[in-house]
């Protein structure tokens, strides 16, 4: 189960607004089993978007996620570039100006459906408009041969709640059971080089993605001795051997900090 | 002046990382006046490196940065990467490995130079390493036609020294004088949609890059009373001009907003 993530604002490109959204999705989709193999972040600016997404289509993902550019705004335009990308054109749906009038009534906002309002209801030809629970721009899901496409709002609240209702069971399902066990060890007294050939052989001897080994630098104990964190991470569809494979790997890797001179604290 | 930023690590695509090294580097980039047009983040794969860069650099930009990988533990693949995107081979560079030493040595650290060490001084062949002032790892400068190739370190300390003592500059010089003056109204009683018209207007009527306007909902004030944040930047090289472009700007829009029937808070 493959995604990607096209994140779509100026503000994630201008460092007005930390991209907590791809970090949010990465870690729901990881937690289930999914494997997110690219985020991509662009302007609001309709070549790009289109390209972009032209790109990710082309490496065939089972799921590309887009955030953001849904509002009624002039830079609102991730519907025009997928669509670009697709080789469609927007229209205007009828069952999503009703999701607009659902969700202002939901507020009881009798709004008149200005040109503006009405842009949020203008969708890719063909894809299918998802009710936005929270706030009022619709969602839309199409599909592209065999890759899901989901373009979500970019507010944090609408496009997490929008994700778990259409997104989440779908990659649930497709990944089948899932479990991970983490294990970290703070080390004193070993730089990454040292336990590096350690890891190496771990993670040779083991098929991809079945463990996840990292270690972090954390600075300088007393300015000279050097701290690292050990990550582990042991995945797999059978609770019990993630869980050993987990505690042979700990095993090793606790043994050869001490030979190698460090500590853990 | 237009960046890309090429972002390496599984760690970020896992939920377990929040990329604030490009939040940080965007608002670095943007407030120099700078244009950063994408984001691309990666996993420690060498696959996934190598397209990334080239594609990249076949949309020439001035300058490419790379962040991550650059250790010494199995999954720092970066200089690998970028040297076949390049049609390139890493090789030891007596250069790096002086680095190296000289790194060791200010924390007193009498390292044997291992192969998991040497490692960090293989750089693509034809590349200038540059010293680590905060950690080991050295960075790369590397220069393919007119695109100027960075590639840092993810440890944030790391980078951001390494940033501002040899980018920074460069983009600052580039663009030239920049000065940019920024305004928000929070407001309520509007919503995107009814502030929307206004706001296009008014970006149709300047030159693209000198002002940029933006709405952010902001909920609803006792679940009934939208609320938006109206965010007001505008940009160029000339402070009075800019700031009599905003206050212009802002008048037209506090006006607007009065019309509409919303409030400035």
């Amino acid at each position: 189960m493959i995604v990607e993530i096209l994140c779509i604002g100026t503000e994630l490109l201008s460092g007005i607004t930390l991209n907590t959204n791809a970090y949010w999705l990465c870690s729901e989709i990881t937690n289930v089993g999914g494997v997110v193999r690219r985020v991509t972040v662009v302007r609001d600016d309709l070549s790009e978007i289109s390209s972009a997404a032209r790109e990710s289509l082309a490496r065939k993902p089972n799921i590309l996620i887009t955030t953001g550019g849904l509002g009624a705004t002039y830079d609102d335009i991730t519907f025009e570039g997928l669509a670009a990308a697709l080789g469609k054109k927007v229209v205007l749906d009828s069952r999503a100006v009703e999701m607009l009038k659902k969700s202002y009534a939901r507020h009881k906002l009798h709004y008149e459906l200005t040109e503006s309002r009405l842009k949020m209801a203008c969708i890719p030809e063909g894809s299918t408009p998802i009710q936005n629970p929270v706030g009022s721009a619709p969602a839309i899901m199409e599909q592209a041969d065999s890759i899901s496409i989901f373009c979500l709002p970019g507010v944090p609240s609408e496009m997490k709640t929008i994700f778990k209702e259409h997104i989440l069971q779908r990659i649930k399902k497709s990944v089948g059971k899932f479990v991970a066990e983490e294990l970290n060890y703070n080390t004193r007294g070993l730089t990454e080089a040292m336990i590096a050939p350690v890891l190496i052989e771990i993670v040779k001897s083991h098929p991809k993605n079945m463990i996840y080994l990292k270690t972090h630098p954390r600075g300088y104990y007393r300015k000279k001795t050097p701290q690292i964190k050990i990550q582990m991470i042991s995945r797999g569809d059978n609770e019990k051997e993630v869980k050993n494979r987990l505690a042979a790997i700990s095993k090793v890797i606790e043994k050869e900090i001490v030979k190698r001179g460090g500590i853990i604290c």
